[in-house]
């Protein structure tokens, strides 16, 4: 039997070692660095889970107070890189090698120590991605995660929040890796069972409950004007004429201004029921008014949302719920269905170079992309046909014979001209390119590739790159949406009239749209407050967002 | 509240109706029918569990017995349409509409009903297309699945074949469908929870085992020599010099000929660690020798395989297992692998056109492609980085920056230039095209796309479309490979020199291989028998394959 059961007989071992620390399968929180410290080895790959939102705190502080001379050169592959703990590791010497896919508040820090070389970087990846390599090459040997209750048994509940957990668990739990879960409380009997006790090695009842943030909550006293018009633009320019009813909507507040304009602008144009009904995205509180006024058809989510949960509960039919009313959510199926069963991804970014390259990264802030790059593409291969997906593969290949032709995915960019701090979005080379000589990255760290991307939203206009026939045509008809941005003000005027008068380019008035129209009054709800009477007081905005 | 949980309002109507028939959660296999009838509405969305391999048999029977008056108009969203009471719903009228990703051994019924308009056809998918719906637009409201074992509670054990079980389950059960399980047999304790038995509503103990199919089994004695020398020419020509080392391999004689070349050929070759080591792939028996060779690091799987469950329970460390002992697959998450995990698919086809189309939908069979669409696809966006995506993209794109320039997958179509009965592989319009015209497709069933195929290898040689520059040179590297059928001889033979010259084409002698060396002793196993024996009689071949 020799070499063919090497991880069997590891997990024995490992697992032995943390029995001595438990009742059961329950360890007291204030051993869990002992716990850890037993359970894992020098070397380990181990998933530490960090979510989009959900952050399993308690066992991230566990692990950075480990003894280095006991733990060390970890090699961490996780989703989110988010507490200050999981840095901490690399500043420590527990861990030494990292992959992961997104890291929103330490983007700084990060980039600090990868041009430090305190962090050898594996890759940045998409979630779908790592997630992927769980099951070939990055396979943990244990897993930290969190949930919200267990029974004695193991058994998980993980409330709205499943996210990752589903697919970390069953990586690590089914090669004979060892799952060690972080729980609010224990009880007698979990109102739904997440995560089968059977792959579940030892649990710790956290002090406090877990940290998760309401990373998709936009307060929509924020909302601009020029944001307003793009959203009236993308509405009656993009989703009208291709009648795009399957989407995923990015987190920025030019998405939320759209979900804020169904109910008003687009009812007006006479939309319903035509566009804009089934969502792969997390439960955004700005999709409320459009919920309310029966849009929307049906939701399935990534995750959940803070403040969220009764609304969802009393909306069954929208959402995935459990037998106990709460929230389903489930990352790598959400992302799944975003690839092969949404027609649209639209979304923000930072920088958007003259090819339609885009990327939020710049080189002092190095977030990650998490889901955008999977939502944000075209998925090759084959597709069952819908009519936005072959109306786009039309306008890209006319010429092609229909039956052998592909749809195309909608993928926009929806942006100002100008951003945060009079920042141009508009750009001739990429901040990412920099990094990547900086770092000496094989591969720069582009969010969407120039190829993906269909149209391109500005206040100034919307790019359609499916009917630009050659590269000087795609550069111009960026740079007609450019505004008055160096890129935009260097563009061929005649070039921009030919291509308006194609369609490739259309300026508001193109598109019928006076810019003075683009009016705060046109949103379904000017505030959070305006989202709770919306919600029939079932919406619990986060106090962050509460101030009446 | 009306309006908000009607579903969920419907599930109690449903329940209680089931419940009625049943003890606890268990129904009598003769009440199997009727309780279908008092759950099932007419106009549902239906999952008949039929996967690649594993069929709700007894479930099936059970539907098609149902009174039409009773039970009508279902439309049926399941990934296989294998058994014939798949088809006779739809001849009774039990069921009108269909959304399907595979039919092998239904093929031939399933185009005359189409023909016959017995069928409305929604979408022919990919496995991984059909359950991104699951969760947008195509939900089922009854799930009727197959497990080896089930407790009182309802918990689910599936054995080694858990496919697509824990992606059906989570759709219909977390949107208050009814999900209902036929199992084996009943067991105070499952030997590991596949499915937690909150998610399940009632179970049917089968009075049989239900009907699996040793469908990944491939008997070396049927490799003919030119397969042989395929597989010669795959290892030299692609893995070897792109370095592959993660990978899917299709289902044929040339990729199980690829198998068993491993421990012979390649390691002669010294290649072995370099290429081949971690899959994406179901536990195919041909592969047996290499993982005793030590060739093979890690293999996750889409389904088990009849036969080979004592030897995974003796491989854990290479293999995805459960505490049982027995194998884990999960369709969704290793077709989830093969997108984003892997370098390279190789798989075979019937027939391939001038730009490299491919398709094994003929004008009588409508097999459908599982799988292979999305294993046989270069998935956009963004992906980390690997040797062998990288020299791919580079080839491609010899002149685009290197930080801006995306890898490649691999998608190699392996065949020989005849296929069986002597009809060419090799053809200037696919029967599929014909097919789509007969049946007013919008969309014809092209199995893998010509802009997602980068070689073609026949036993006349290797065509490398990446080093394609115009639809010209593809056309021609396509017919340098043709061999003797009319595609092949209608090539240019000035063309294809230079093609050659450039490697774009490399025929046996440009790799330095004598066809002659193509022996049926390369094979490190040669018969079934050999198998059972290189795994020490782990192996329990199915006795369709024993002759001795």
């Amino acid at each position: 039997m020799m070499g063919w059961n090497k991880a069997q007989a590891a997990r024995h071992v490992r697992r032995a070692a943390g029995a001595a620390l438990a009742k059961g399968k329950i360890v007291e929180a204030r051993d869990t660095t002992r716990l850890l410290e037993a359970v894992i080895r020098p070397g380990d790959r181990v998933c530490l889970e960090g979510d989009n939102q959900k952050q399993a705190d308690l066992l991230a502080r566990a692990l950075a107070a480990a003894d280095v001379g006991k733990l060390h050169d970890l090699h961490m592959v996780q989703s989110g890189v988010v507490l200050p703990e999981h840095l901490d590791l690399f500043d420590k010497g527990i861990a030494r090698k990292l992959d992961y896919a997104f890291s929103g508040p330490q983007s700084t820090r990060i980039a600090k120590m990868l041009f430090g070389g305190k962090i050898e970087l594996g890759a940045v990846h998409t979630y779908l991605e790592l997630f992927a390599r769980y099951f070939v090459d990055l396979t943990p040997h244990v897993a930290l995660i969190v949930a919200v209750s267990a029974d004695r048994d193991g058994n998980l509940f993980t409330g709205p929040n499943t996210e990752d957990t589903p697919t970390v668990v069953e990586a690590t739990a089914f090669h004979d890796g060892i799952v060690i879960a972080q729980v609010n409380e224990i009880v007698d009997k979990v109102p739904r069972v997440d995560i089968p006790g059977d792959r579940v090695d030892f649990i710790v009842k956290s002090d406090k409950p877990f940290y998760v943030e309401p990373l998709f909550t936009r307060d929509p006293g924020a909302i601009t004007e020029a944001q307003i018009l793009t959203a009236m633009m993308a509405i009656k320019g993009i989703y009208a004429p291709y009648g795009v009813k399957r989407l995923n909507h990015g987190i920025g507040f030019n998405t939320a201004a759209i979900e804020l304009l169904l109910p008003t602008y687009a009812e007006r144009l006479g939309l319903k029921g035509k566009i804009a009904t089934r969502f792969a995205l997390n439960p955004h509180p700005t999709l409320i008014p459009a919920i309310e006024s029966g849009w929307v058809e049906q939701i399935h989510s990534f995750g959940g949302e803070v403040g969220m949960e009764d609304y969802i509960r009393a909306r069954p039919d929208i959402f995935f719920t459990g037998i106990d009313g709460s929230l389903r959510s489930n990352r790598a199926i959400c992302q799944t269905a975003g690839l092969y069963a949404c027609d649209m991804f639209i979304g923000s970014t930072l920088q958007i170079d003259l090819l339609g390259n885009s990327s939020t990264v710049t080189t002092s802030r190095i977030a990650g992309f998490g889901g955008a790059p999977n939502m944000g593409c075209d998925p090759h291969g084959r597709r069952h046909p819908s009519d936005a997906w072959l109306l786009a593969g039309k306008e890209a290949a006319p010429d092609m014979p229909a039956p052998l032709r592909r749809g195309r995915k909608l993928v926009v960019q929806i942006v100002e001209s100008f951003g945060d701090k009079n920042v141009p979005t508009f750009v001739e080379k990429l901040d990412a390119l920099d990094l990547a000589e900086k770092l000496n990255l094989e591969l720069a760290p582009i969010m969407v590739y120039a190829d993906d991307v269909t149209h391109i939203v500005s206040e100034a206009g919307i790019a359609n790159l499916l009917l630009c026939r050659t590269r000087d045509e795609r550069e111009q008809a960026i740079r007609a949406v450019a505004g008055y941005t160096d890129v935009g003000r260097g563009r061929d005027k005649k070039m921009v009239q030919q291509l308006r008068e194609r369609g490739a380019v259309r300026w508001p008035e193109d598109l019928g749209i006076d810019p003075l129209d683009a009016d705060r009054s046109l949103l379904a709800a000017r505030s959070v407050e305006d989202l709770v009477h919306w919600s029939g007081g079932l919406y619990a905005a986060p106090s962050r967002f509460r101030n009446w």
